[in-house]
């Protein structure tokens, strides 16, 4: 990341060119937008500053999404451009989930004139209240000499310990306000990412002394050093290893360890940690997703789990060392890349995930939403070519296509793919618009099974009938079926229905022969 | 609005039952859902409590925007059901149309349990922040005892003077707790909407001293006897009348007065009220949409502006009051209906408010949302048959369909039609299936002219090129071109294309020939 030149620059200059050029400088070079009024000159300075790339999205959230996705492959932030409080409002969803994931974004926010908030026009509402939940910084810019270090703090914060989203509100008469002398502004750099030696100290002791121990990885921990380190210390030590279960980014395949992420439901997840200390490498500690009746919300007690790494740590480093540290063989016995054998017939979702392995070329990226087919083509894929997985770390539905989308742009030499379900694709289905429009070579595959699968499995865990009038009225989706090859094509986007194994490897070979531009598969599911 | 009977069931019975009950007993019955794994119960209790009608919307900003359109047709407030914080927030942009509309909204979210909250798992947000800005009335249940007195305000709060959006958290272990003996919800009627006779005193006085005056009209001013009212004080005064620019609702044609609306850009709105006194008729005091450098943010002086009643006010009962006060005759000399001419050729946004007018059956109902087609519509809607017009009142687009969906549902015996820009219409595109499930024989017309037509007027405004390569990009939508009947058909819903006058009317005629579900009508404009 560069220090921005604007001090050295005494020619006046428009207050949304100084943000641009901020940014520009210090490493933001794409944004994802859906402006309105109240940027238009902020849309106006894109043609005045060099080297911004400019994405427009039909609908907010596609753009938070995107940029999500950006993030997590690039580790740097991408900037969105969203109209006011309620344009932002259609973004928060997206936000939450890069929340969640920890993702940098610099959320550029635009608003009325400084002047004209006290009148409380159609547009105007509270901003921040409505961006503090999502945002780790958050500030609107209060005149024109603060516009290049608000940006400045504002990418700071972003890349910094605490890491995720800045929302910088711009009033567009700052926007558009001429700037002579822009100050200096000061990026901090983002610390050097370590980790706490004193802590491979205490788990090398924990695991040398015997005792049967889970390791729970996140972030930098499922990068595939970090995998590897692990695999070797597990090898060493009967220690189990689990990728938490909705991980921002995790390396799959080419020859990796097998590395499950801890099960969605509290049962199976208690048993798979249970009589076990709980190692974090770069995971939270695990809670249940939902809280049950009867069940704990802690996966394990506080008194079994011992830090080795933060998610903010270098976790992969504190895997290597721990590794060192209990003298684990370097062994590299990972999982050989093999296909699977599928025999034709009719999808299900174990298929749908073998086939999908079998299929994923070198580096590609698979953008995973839904529980469908998520889960089996995540045990599938440990013997495919080497692959990116990013999952959905929020809950906030809607957020595999954008996240496809952010990162085919982040990684146009690799193959994105978005396997995707169909109740959660809708969320945000004006992402395949802007696919067609910027000729994103992404694969989705919808799994279109014309329901709310989770919903029907919550519905019989909580004892309550699914085939009621309203139960099942608000859980299925078959009436009417929505026609996703149409639907596809009203964006642009090729589109084919397979309704087996066979069919649907042909089409992802048909899919994967172009790369000029998206295409969908609708893939049929009982 | 009776008084729920729960007091006196002694039988045990679910939370989310209670508060259904307690909710449908004061006259709310109809649900718009998008329900996930903490709003089960709730879902499983609308299987046991009768009378409530559940919609299912495949996001969250079709269910908030149905639900105000449903409560400006009905005057009472539907029901949401939203997943928690993620869910909410998707529906945040048309709850605040709603907030400025002053619609009656129970906005139901679910929320963890609540022991749950602390764990921060990854759907946990602060909910409280998201929905402050956009609701009259915000309470999470705390406990079982006060799950029908909470249903109970939130439903007086959105009923109340301030009328709004009253948001209810139901945590689900509320939901599914059961309850024995519930507390006997005290329901406040909604006080008798009046007016201040002083007030007609003041603007009579102003009126009868030869004041050159306008009345500004909103809310109840809107209303047919509002209408005739203010069209006998102009008559006899020589004062002019407008309606707001953004009508929650608005009665035309069938031989009303023809009310225009106050333009929407500065220049003209300052030049309608130029040197006259502003009676504000149920509208807020004027500002500009977005504040302009050199333009006043307010249209009117305050000293020129007198208020004969406030949006809360019986404005209708007003102007009589005023009309009669100031001796005005009780002529009834309004718009007679008349057949507009129009020439074959070319969709023009003129032609398209004509032939939509020629066609408007008696009692129908349009939702409007976009400059394209909106103004030249309700400028041609004077002479047409009776309606009613419903506006975007707040600005945050994508509000147009689910209004015209909402409305629907109120209305069943009278036809609406949704005049739409196509940039608009794709935040929240969803509705059309719930159109199509709920065979709501809605006609949809899209303002097909591949662009954000505002955008680029306020590029020029501001003095900026359109034609630059980011600012034609984040204004134009033709590349892809969305193919509209594609979409529409991906979505169950019949669509047709009109690119001549002749064949708008053909469509229409058709659309109007068939009641058994939505049909959209894509209007190719240059």
């Amino acid at each position: 990341m560069n220090i921005p030149q604007l001090g050295s620059d005494t020619e006046a200059r428009s207050g949304a060119s100084v943000v641009l050029t901020t940014a520009r400088d210090a490493g933001v070079d794409v944004c994802f937008a859906n402006p309105g009024t109240t940027e238009m000159p902020f849309v106006g300075a894109l043609d005045t500053v060099a080297g911004m790339r400019s994405i427009l999205g039909l609908f907010e959230g596609v753009c938070t999404g995107a940029a999500d996705g950006y993030g997590r492959m690039t580790g740097k932030p991408a900037m969105t451009l969203l109209h006011l409080g309620p344009g932002h409002a259609n973004g928060i969803a997206n936000l939450h989930n890069a929340r969640r994931a920890r993702t940098p974004i610099l959320n550029i926010v635009g608003d009325h004139t400084r002047e004209h908030l006290k009148y409380d026009a159609p547009l105007t509402s509270d901003i921040e209240s409505l961006a503090r939940p999502v945002s780790v910084w958050y500030r609107s810019v209060a005149r024109d000499a603060d516009l290049a270090t608000d940006t400045a703090d504002a990418i700071s914060a972003a890349m910094g310990t605490r890491r995720g989203v800045a929302t910088l509100v711009l009033p567009v008469d700052l926007q558009s306000a001429r700037v002579r002398s822009a100050a200096w502004p000061a990026i901090v750099r983002p610390a050097a990412v370590t980790f706490d030696a004193a802590r491979v100290e205490q788990v090398a002791d924990l695991l040398l002394s015997g005792h049967r121990a889970v390791l729970l990885m996140g972030a930098r921990a499922l990068s595939a050093r970090g995998q590897r380190a692990a695999a070797r210390i597990a090898a060493a030590t009967g220690a189990t290893c689990f990728s938490e279960t909705f991980p921002a980014r995790a390396e799959r395949g080419g020859g990796l360890p097998d590395i499950d992420r801890l099960p969605y439901f509290p049962e199976p997840a208690l048993a798979a940690l249970a009589g076990r200390r709980v190692v974090l490498a770069g995971a939270l500690a695990p809670v249940t997703y939902f809280g049950y009746e009867g069940i704990p919300g802690e996966l394990a007690r506080p008194e079994d789990i011992v830090t080795l790494a933060t998610p903010g740590d270098a976790a992969d480093d504190a895997l290597e060392a721990l590794a060192d540290r209990i003298g684990a063989a370097t062994n590299d016995d990972g999982v050989p890349i093999e296909r699977w054998r599928v025999e034709d017939g009719p999808l299900t979702p174990q298929t749908v995930g073998r086939v999908l392995a079998n299929a994923l070329p070198d580096d590609a990226i698979v953008s995973i939403e839904g529980g469908t087919c998520g889960y089996p083509f995540v045990t599938a894929s440990a013997r495919a070519r080497r692959h990116t997985i990013l999952t959905n770390t929020g809950g906030a539905i809607g957020q595999g296509l954008p996240v496809a989308l952010g990162a085919a742009v982040a990684c146009p030499e690799r193959r994105v793919f978005a396997l995707q379900s169909d109740g959660s694709a809708q969320y945000t289905i004006q992402s395949l618009w802007t696919m067609a429009r910027e000729r994103l070579p992404i694969v989705m595959l919808i799994a279109s099974n014309r329901r709310y699968g989770i919903l029907q499995t919550e519905l019989a865990r909580g004892g309550l009938p699914a085939d009621m009038p309203h139960a099942s009225r608000l859980t299925l989706l078959d009436d009417p079926p929505i026609d996703w090859l149409a639907l596809s094509r009203g964006y642009g986007v090729p589109a084919e229905r397979a309704n087996t194994v066979q069919a649907l490897s042909q089409a992802l070979d048909v899919a994967l022969a172009h790369s000029d531009g998206p295409r969908l598969i609708e893939m049929c599911l009982p």
